[in-house]
């Protein structure tokens, strides 16, 4: 059986959409990329139930929760349909999210990836990337990762995307974690 | 019966992405926004079956065909689990694209809109927006609609795109087309 | 003599920088296009002194306009080395503004663009683009131009920004207003 | 005497954006960053003199060597108007490219920082960002540095941006070389 859908999660500025690039890059066959942050553009302007607090904190009402589990519909629709998918999400709800994500993404073959970045560091990126809220990456960082259950885990405070990528191409080209994992 | 996807068609730079966020600020409930672009922002970087050529032609080939249907088919799967959508598409074959629509969306309540825009004034905007191929605007201005058929049409070398989202917005609330249509 | 430097003032989301792309595609020899956007960026993240509150009024400090004088001469000494220059700017304190301008282009052929645009033809577009703070469109589309004092108006409720830009190119070359002005 | 301008030189996906803009963070008193991304930025769509080919090269014209030099002089003025400056630039020239900004900047307090990083490195973060032409990062990153003589070194391939924009920051603020450099 060969994977369909890779979730990578991560806090805020640990760097899933460059390693989601670089996957696309060194998987054989294309891979579709959705995230979170195209969920967010994809809602009216308004912001329909998320609201970006000014300390970096992300609270998520009733409203945006209905929206986002359709999409998430969406998503595992696309993937039946045929279409390889990369998922990348924060679970801001930790096992919980996951939890979602499994029921919605039942019949799938899907690779759970954690991307880890130390706080400090993703601080940091975030204040060079300087395009977020500032202390998201920090609030985010271990948070999203509490009791989610992982088939490989990544560090990019440790490694570059490119070398993450190729861990988790790794994987799923050969059904067996790389020997230095 | 009430709308549950909204289908905006027109050639590059005629104004969809302007009238989809109009909407999504004038209609009650929150609407979400998918068009053809985010698609092509999902796709690795190295293009996957689409080609931009340097007088504005767009060359789609069997692999982009595949991916473009799964991803419609997350879309239908969104609205059905209650979403509303507005999707913002360039039918590049015209009556065609419009039949695969259908298909993909067969069981929802469809509104089609026809976004139009002379070739001259579209080229101009291109031109002004600065972030697009040259020569995509007056090439698609017409093509697009060929043997299409609409619920609704609106012309934004006419009407400014609040004006069109409020008359699309006229005929989902009310179900009857604007007075001065 | 021969215009060395365009000055475009107009409130937010009047159609400025479309202007000044067609502007540089439709004039003869090449033209540099420097906003205030350019300099706003170029600005600390943390702001240095500019606000945007969030019913669109904007508020400049002293420490803001500091570094805006010491840009604006970098400008003017761009020109004086030779290179064409477009300024897009919103003349925050209307004939004020423009004074400290004149000081500054001392010595420089500048033609004075008015890009005037209806507020409420603004605040749509401001809705339409999605990507500024609602209520700076209406806020500025009158008072920006309090007391200034142009050699072309062009107004991008009633023209595309094309035919605005072919409007400023025509005095540009003939040193003459068109006839249809 | 104080540090007037700080000129950063690496090659393309080298870091220096993210290590100006944590440099406007850490740095008392707030800093302008300008870069060569800006300046192609502000001229016309239609290139003016300088070409991004296929493979990654980049070649430059006169009529862009012209707009460049007259560009480099506002900076200049901006710096000598009172304004701290920070300059990111590829040295495309080398040595004959540090000369020119040498003449340039005369009379100012600079310091020249050499952002280095491996050319495996760069190119894989090429491919993570996604917006670069391929082949550009891996071209520059020794080129750029060829008989260029710096101030301060750092290497985004062994620090992160933030600890590389604290070693210069270091060095400005107290005018010795950090310790462990």
């Amino acid at each position: 059986m060969t994977t369909q859908v890779i979730v990578l999660n991560g806090g805020s500025s640990s760097g899933k959409s460059g390693i989601a690039r670089c996957l696309q890059a060194v998987l054989p066959d294309p891979w579709l990329a959705f995230g979170v942050d195209a969920l967010i553009e994809a809602m009216p302007g308004s912001g329909a139930g998320i609201e970006f607090a000014a300390d970096g904190g992300v609270h998520v009402g009733p409203e945006f929760m209905v929206l986002e589990a359709a999409w998430a519909k969406g998503i595992a629709a696309t993937a039946h349909a045929g279409a390889r998918v990369i998922i990348d999400d924060v679970f801001l709800g930790g096992a919980a999210t996951q939890e979602r994500w499994r029921g919605v993404l039942d019949g799938l073959d899907v690779l759970w990836v954690g991307v880890r970045c130390a706080a400090e560091v993703a601080a940091g990126r975030e204040l060079a990337r300087g395009d977020r809220v500032r202390g998201m990456a920090e609030k985010q960082a271990e948070a999203v990762h509490q009791g989610v259950v992982y088939d490989v885990e990544v560090d990019t405070a440790r490694a570059e995307s490119l070398e993450c990528a190729r861990t988790i191409a790794h994987r799923i080209v050969t059904g067996h974690p790389a020997e230095r994992e």
